[in-house]
């Protein structure tokens, strides 16, 4: 994961934050405190991970910790904007040669599905993060959301899908990708892929009725 | 909330429990203490929540509670089961009339949006107790499927809907539902649900795609 990077988008963006590291260096450590965040909370749990347990896992002093991190709850905060950040520019960079928003789609639920599979704390975290403040969890899929809605009102634009209300596909298509991954991805990996994905792909390109589109009702 | 009720059917399913009422005023008691746990662990949270508080929420004394359930885990567990039961009595019953699957997704997604908005504690409840036992929200899940992939392929078989893997289809119809009731039951009313219902419906319908059905590829 590089975490880096997506340090210096937060900086780009204008939200430096208190602890917003100057130097390269400094963009190295923050980046690494932040990966054992990730791994002391996916595998302790919020609650009982203590800021001893992110140090040590980090190889800093306790010191360092908080030269970019005011607590606990805020290095939470930075770790699933972070996590975001790295799924957002994942999952871009997979959809980037995909014809048109379907296969965007197809693409994009196959690479998020791999992510969650190779990265299980993503959602161990996000989902304890509810619990510690509700707003982490819901700027995540708010972020997350926005970025969908602009693809698939170009897309709507460019005729590629059917006019609709696309706040409340994003809603549901994020819904979508989060409990299959969760059945298939995290709890039991017992339907390939591409299974998963040909299914939906199905559904959004002849919904659920036998011969696609509805007769004009 | 009928509590009474689903302590019945959880007995006549064979799995009492074993502080199951013998009496209907025993039965009673133990949906009246049910309520109060929701009610608790909805406004406190599960972790600050006492069994005192239940205890007197529901009106009874803490010998009462312990005739019931073993302790606190324990009646988290009865309570998401309990819940669990509710849900899917109530949505069948709204269903009843549909005269086609599709015509029982959209009446079956407006109820729920709607028993979500007068039950928020559910989410709360649920969501909460992964960290308790992740086991007690995948069984919610689980037993949710369970039936929902009965009646998907009870209209496979009546040509309702297009073949397909319905197992991941009812992951991915719960997946939405979840998301759609926790962006717009939960976090803000700002779109009609009927609105919500004729997106969804219109995806069921047609996906996608411009005309409907994909040209055969």
């Amino acid at each position: 994961m590089n975490t880096a990077v997506n340090a210096k988008q937060a900086g780009a963006a204008g939200n430096p934050g208190p602890g917003a590291p100057k130097t390269a260096r400094g963009a190295r450590t923050r980046a690494r405190i932040l990966k054992a965040a990730e791994d002391t909370f996916g595998t302790l749990g919020y609650h009982r991970a203590g800021i001893s347990d992110i140090t040590r896992a980090a190889g800093v002093a306790q010191g360092t910790f908080y030269t970019y991190f005011a607590g606990k709850e805020e290095i939470l905060r930075e770790l699933v904007r972070d996590m975001g950040h790295q799924v957002r520019a994942h999952l871009a960079a997979e959809i980037v040669d995909a014809r048109d928003r379907l296969e965007a789609e197809e693409k994009g639920l196959r690479a998020f599905l791999q992510y969650l599979f190779e990265n299980p704390s993503l959602y161990r975290v996000l989902q304890e993060a509810q619990f510690v403040d509700e707003s982490i969890y819901r700027d995540y899929y708010e972020a997350f959301g926005k970025g969908y809605l602009r693809m698939l009102a170009n897309a709507t634009r460019k005729g590629e899908i059917r006019a609709g209300n696309n706040e409340v596909r994003v809603w549901a298509l994020m819904g979508m990708s989060n409990f299959l991954g969760l059945r298939y991805a995290l709890w039991e990996r017992d339907v390939p892929f591409d299974e998963i994905v040909d299914t939906i792909a199905d559904l959004f390109r002849n919904g659920l009725t036998l011969d696609g589109k509805e007769k004009a009702s």
